[in-house]
């Protein structure tokens, strides 16, 4: 019986992951390997604690199976791999590199439900006869400590498959179609096939370039930010215009109006931090290359000017290099130890 | 004896303040009134403790006089109001007016040892007949606890007049030198007349608008600024070279080596925090209004391009904006509530 389900690994199962997850099994169309890192001991002593407005109220769930580490093996093979983890591309080791033993070539598709730009480029490269999908999730879920998952609002996900020219389109959005279908068989969810992944992938950017950048450094959320003097009209609204043009300067239409639905997209009074502002909080790593970094590096290489994304690009470097050297990345010389001055 | 002394109110004693007080004292020329605020409790039961570079270590030294309000009466006469404070031009109430009842008119002269450009004009609205001095400090001293100061490098002031067009030059340049004269008395610091008082405060900028900003904006400090990758280049060198145009649109002219000896100023391992990331740390207002604000306007007024500052003095304001709700200053409507969405 459990043949017949799609076999599926999940690498990353914090506030997106678990929600994958449990839609997932919860269509009975899929069994999910989960891996887990930093929650992997508490979730295999008691399981997932999940409150769900899909869902509801989980005590103790888990998948069909967690695990601790990549699995080497490839019998029975993968027919997906669903990636949920924030992508730091500054920062090895690429998960890329990490899935490669889960990977069966020419099989395996790998489903990144992740932010950014040009983050299927790693993929394409290390699995050239593999179909990788792209997710644009628009989830308010959030891990509030190991193996508990709050999750806030409705899960609204985006399925395409970033064209990669050595395949054949058809069959890549057959296997996105597929996807679709087994997260969205438990009704509890939407899920949807959006085949312009370039217009959902530069849209989300519109509030992850910009509002996320904008509110990881000021400290402010997205509803005291639209408070705050004239935060939105000197800062918001100028780095979503860059965003625009240098969407534009790739053939992508984002018309105007995008800028104000997504300023717009929460009431003030949520008072939501983006999760660039959380990871600040928390002191992890930022995702600033994929989703501030590429970007900037795309309008530019068309010539684009990009004065406000620039300045918070670097800002942002300076905030993760400050990151690295507090997680024991980055070593730096004693304090009143000489050092070559440049 | 005491009565051909110099009659001096000290406006803050903090750091910066309460070296200069005891520089003052010191030289035997001056007595002191401290207006003290929030250490005003500590200083009255055990007097200051100071570490100092300069006059060794003193455990329960008080200047002549410490009050916790500004006197209301102006006799004897203040021959000097010395202003350290720092200057929150976004927040009432402002000093000028704070300093009235102690100011004679036409005698007290006003010293203002304080960051930041236009800072003169609400004293010169204020008091129009009363010469402003100007004071730029390098001195890395610090209240690390209330009347507890600690101060590690020498106490470096120089002292110019705001030239009012209403006064005698040559008055105000007598009123400058004797303050130099009243102050370097103890010969233990170095306070020199510097009368080109718009390229003192300038140079001065090169460090505060462009380090204080981007270092309380990333987290890190001189040192760990220039360690952090290329961000001297992308940020520091370009922020430090709008404000060399926007000091060279008003005439005054920044030798490009200035910004090498400003980044260069302090060794790398010092790491030290500039006084706004360290404002930022303890949740205090920064002065971004005058040392941000001020030259943007005046460079943008002259037609000169500062993308850089630009970004830098707003996300600057979003964090003053937190603070203020922090404190109390502003209020917000309460989570979930309803919102008119503009």
């Amino acid at each position: 019986m459990s043949n017949t389900k799609a076999n599926i690994l999940l690498i990353g199962s914090g506030g997106v992951g678990t929600i994958a997850a449990l839609n997932l099994e919860a269509g009975n169309l899929a069994q999910v390997t989960a891996v887990l890192r930093s929650n992997y001991q508490a979730v295999a002593s008691n399981g997932f604690s999940i409150t769900s407005c899909d869902h509801g109220n989980l005590k103790g769930w888990k998948p069909t199976t967690i695990t601790n580490r990549i699995p080497e093996k490839t019998a029975p093979k993968y027919d997906y791999i669903v990636c949920t983890t924030k992508v730091i591309a500054d920062c090895a080791p690429l998960t890329a590199d990490l899935i490669q033993p889960a990977v069966t070539p020419g099989h395996t598709v790998i489903v990144l439900i992740q932010n950014g730009l040009n983050i299927e480029k790693p993929y394409f490269a290390a699995f050239p006869e593999n179909i990788v999908l792209s997710g644009i999730s628009m989830i308010d879920s959030h891990e509030v400590a190991p193996g508990v998952i709050e999750h806030g609002s409705a899960d609204d996900l985006v399925i395409g498959a970033f064209r990669n020219p050595n395949l054949d389109c058809a069959v890549e959005v057959a296997a996105a179609e597929r996807f679709v279908g087994l997260y969205s068989a438990a009704g509890k969810t939407k899920c949807i096939l959006g085949l312009d992944v370039a217009y959902s992938r530069w849209r989300k950017l519109v509030f992850n370039a910009c509002l996320n950048s904008i509110c990881a450094l000021t400290g402010l959320d997205t509803g005291r930010i639209r408070l705050a003097g004239d935060a939105v009209e000197m800062l918001v609204r100028p780095a979503m215009e860059e965003i625009r043009a240098a969407a534009g300067s790739v053939g992508v239409d984002l018309p105007a109006e995008v800028c104000e639905e997504v300023i717009g997209a929460y009431p003030v009074t949520m008072y939501l931090p983006p999760s660039m502002l959380e990871d600040v909080w928390k002191g992890n790593l930022i995702e600033v290359e994929s989703i501030v970094g590429e970007p900037l590096r795309v309008g530019r290489a068309n010539g684009v000017a990009m004065p406000t994304l620039s300045v918070l690009y670097n800002l942002l470097k300076g905030v993760q290099w400050k990151t690295k050297e507090q997680r024991g990345l980055i070593e730096i010389p004693a304090q009143g130890g000489s050092v070559a001055d440049s």
